[in-house]
């Protein structure tokens, strides 16, 4: 594995320094004054993990707008040897940047990525109507494509924060559409033994259905339900051989070593010719899941007790 | 325990010799040549078991015509400390008798046990349009009714053979309504360990529902369909308390030391208040139970393998 | 129909006078002033309605100690032409009688319906251990055995009140176990239109499953969840023809004419080979049925009222 | 509304011409030699139909390989007042082309849709390793910007028949990852009256869950399975107020006039806060629904009529 320097640990992330996915980093209190990775894309950031470049990977997986990021689920759906370790949310805040002097009635290109792009355009229509979008690789680069005059970019979508890395002008703030949105980050190691609970933990897992029949899915929910298990994630992905045949991404409250979850995931692994599991690890929101007595440890571990007495003929094979 | 004489079993039974019960009892290889105990009724037959006075108990629990033995099946979860150790068939055929040189025309007065009565009353409406029902305790009891002149009974309906035990002409044979009516015996024993599949088993259960609501009895289902362990009998049972209460008596196919068995049991013992295990046994009828592979034993295992495989981060936590 | 006098109604119950079915048929507002005509058996009372002798038969269906009276619920799955209109509860009560001057030391024989000696077993175990049970055909003819030499019947239980039917000496009130013990009773017509929901309903169907599989139960019981109905019974009797298959007694809350309820009707008529519709009936209890808006009788015509714009393409097929 | 010219019908798409959109409304019988209206993306081809400057419009909805257009999705879930009548299937397959002249070791930019991109980097890697990646707005304006000298493109992916509309070179043909893969567009029409089912259909559904609890998408897929419809869609979107809350678009088979889709919609709309119908249309596969005998129309028709003559009490409340 190649630490850099010796001893300390690398973090692969979307760059360049400024991105949202920085942001999430920073809510890593292991990788303070570790090797920072930036990356171009996905790909290099999982890469990096699989071959041990560096020691995790912080990936964006969902935004509470445009949904999934299928590209991420897809990767961890297919690439063999990754476990998810942390979750973290950033709130998805957009500011309006330009090269010093520019006015917003001057604008007529803007650089953004295509996600940013979706969240501001209804700003960006009232505000500036002639306007016509140049797609970025990323919230940052829009900001450095200002600078690149072959372009022709006039303002650029940004995160807050990005006149520390770049001389600019911001000539508004939130102008994304919704003020609540924001985007939920996994940070991705190699596979290593899971964790102990922390009291407010996540599963992820990705299922294949056993067939093509309208009620495998219902079994599959069945699996969880009848552990009461609650999942805060269901996502459908095409498997990608052929149209209609899809995977799912699914994400379980509670730990593999919570009882209750490892008896769905035991079901589930019965039932479904492919399962990859690719977590337990403590929530970002903090909230322990709910459940009720009859699913608790206590409730199993009765019941274990209560068959092994059945079977061996201890007096009353009564609760 | 009393064992009369010295060194062998005991059975109990609902006697006289000549009753259906019997004929189960003669079904039990290891009950030859051990010492029958014929009792009057179900209470004294379990009460021997209990206090040790017998080592089993031959029981009727089921008719194809009349339905569970509800006093039985009462028993069986209220009284503690007991456990079904077999099962066996027997046909239901009965024979019109009578003492020697009675006709049909003079038959008035017809001594029959209940169940038995109605099984055969369409014939005897038929063929003895103007006899009267005199309810007998047993079988054999309606034949030995003949011979106590007070009650003034002119025939008897008893099962085939009753002409070996009493000097009695046969008038009719067949004369139930359904030539293949039948009826399930249970063995019982005080509790001892579960003994091994044999590959076509049944498992015997009494369960409380958790609460009053309407899908109580869904969830409790769900527990066996969910493993895919099918039910032979479900009946509901007034618990005592109140209207409207029951506890469900269940036969589920398969052995509680088959993995897909104990699962739904351990799920059943979490969710309900009250779950009595009866035993686990051969069944009479020898059918194996039909179960898909992902329910066998190996899909058990292998999910097990699977899960702690994934725990302890073995690379792919993937099927 | 012949109606005894002119212009009267005809009730036929299970006599004679003083019987707890003649106590249910008490409870009739409509059957007070009219012809009461006691018979002696279930068989009696509906075939007096099938063939129009009598208006209705008063039968007891259901008992909170014994549970379902098998030989009723058979009769109402396999007799044409029969709907339930009435539900009523009767408290079991028994007193132990004896002829003028006999005591309670001296009591060596006591007649009673069987299932009432079960009721007061316990009792006349710990008062009079030495006794013997004589089946008697109903609580009333008990009492009558008494005055019967050749029986030889020394003490009877009978329902409280008997006392003014015939001359007896009451020994000991309260006799049977459960204090609380009722019996549920339905009033029996001919076929008839059903009447308007009286808010606090009951219905009552006969179900065969289309199967002899695992999941037929638990869909038909969904057919009913789906919709919020609520079971108050589900009992299982054999068909008949062989072991293992049974039909389903239900009774469900709510009427035919509550939407939620004609909905499951068709739900389960639709997956049933065989669906027999008992009645729906005011319940004995008054209890209403709690159901969910999303259940009631608006969220219906609601739905049919989408439904039909976004046939008719009425702007916005949205809610 | 604006035809153009007169009488003729308009229909919109994304252009230019050479595009997949194009090739999948070149599936439309109707639209030939209607006028075409090349639009640069999916809001406009849906504000053409909202406005009636077109009558329809071609959107592309899904995709084998990268799974659903989520804006396609999101616009039509919040968008009121269409309607899909048409579903059409068209193979992915993509060929890279470059300037006459260009040779494949000189390639060193790669114009392409992104989601092009993701299909044929394993190609582009093997074959051109060096290459860098440019994002383009559409399939064939990738090959537009060949010509774009600014931008610096040496080679594009585009459709296959490109060479038609660009003066362009075709170095490769199948770069696809996946040959199979194919895009699935629908046309989208005002909202209109559903038309009669061609007995091979699809029905389009967008649903919210009534509240964040476990079992809600369960309950909502029991309200198909119930009904025997079979889901070919399932697949969750952010309703966007905050992270967890999810709406689903859904494809069921079927057509609104079959009597089982038409119920399971009256159960889903009962059961859910906000149903958007999207429409019922013919299956671009032509595969008609499997269903069984208890959810054909026959089966509802008979289920009404008995219910029907259960309410009115003619003999025999009995299948």
């Amino acid at each position: 594995m190649s630490h850099t320097p010796e001893g300390t640990r690398r973090y692969s992330y979307l760059g360049p320094a400024g991105t949202f996915t920085e942001a999430a980093l920073k809510q890593v209190p292991e990788a303070a004054g570790q090797t920072w990775n930036p990356v171009a894309n996905l790909g290099e950031a999982l890469n990096d993990v699989v071959t041990g470049a560096s020691d995790a990977a912080m990936i964006a997986i969902e935004n509470s707008i445009d949904g999934g990021v299928t590209v991420a689920q897809d990767a961890l759906a297919t690439i063999p040897g990754l476990r998810i370790i942390g979750e973290y949310l950033v709130p998805v805040r957009f500011v309006l940047v330009v090269r010093p002097g520019t006015k917003l009635e001057d604008v007529r290109v803007v650089a953004g990525h295509p996600v940013a792009y979706g969240q501001c355009r209804a700003w960006l229509d009232a505000h500036a109507p002639a306007h016509r979008h140049l797609p970025a690789t990323s919230n940052v680069q829009a900001a450095a494509d200002l600078f690149a005059a072959e372009k022709g970019v006039d303002a650029a979508i940004a995160p807050p924060g990005i006149q520390d890395h770049y001389d600019v002008d911001v000539l508004a703030e939130g102008i994304a559409e919704n003020p609540d949105a924001v985007t939920r980050f996994v940070l991705v190691s190699r596979t290593v033994p899971v964790g102990e609970p922390s009291g407010a933990d996540k599963t992820s897992l990705i299922v294949e259905l056993p067939e093509d029949r309208s009620g495998a899915l219902l079994d599959l929910l069945e699996q969880f339900a009848a552990r009461g298990v609650n999942l805060t994630l269901l996502a459908s992905r095409p498997i990608g051989d052929r149209m209609g045949r899809y995977r799912f991404v699914i994400d379980a409250e509670g730990h593999v070593k919570d009882e209750r979850v490892a008896d769905a995931l035991l079901g589930v692994k019965r039932f479904s010719p492919r399962v990859v599991f690719l977590g337990s690890y403590p929530r970002a929101d903090r909230i322990a899941a709910t459940t009720r007595d009859v699913h608790d440890n206590d409730a199993f571990r009765d019941a274990r007790d209560w068959l092994r007495g059945v079977i061996e003929g201890t007096p009353d094979g009564e609760s």
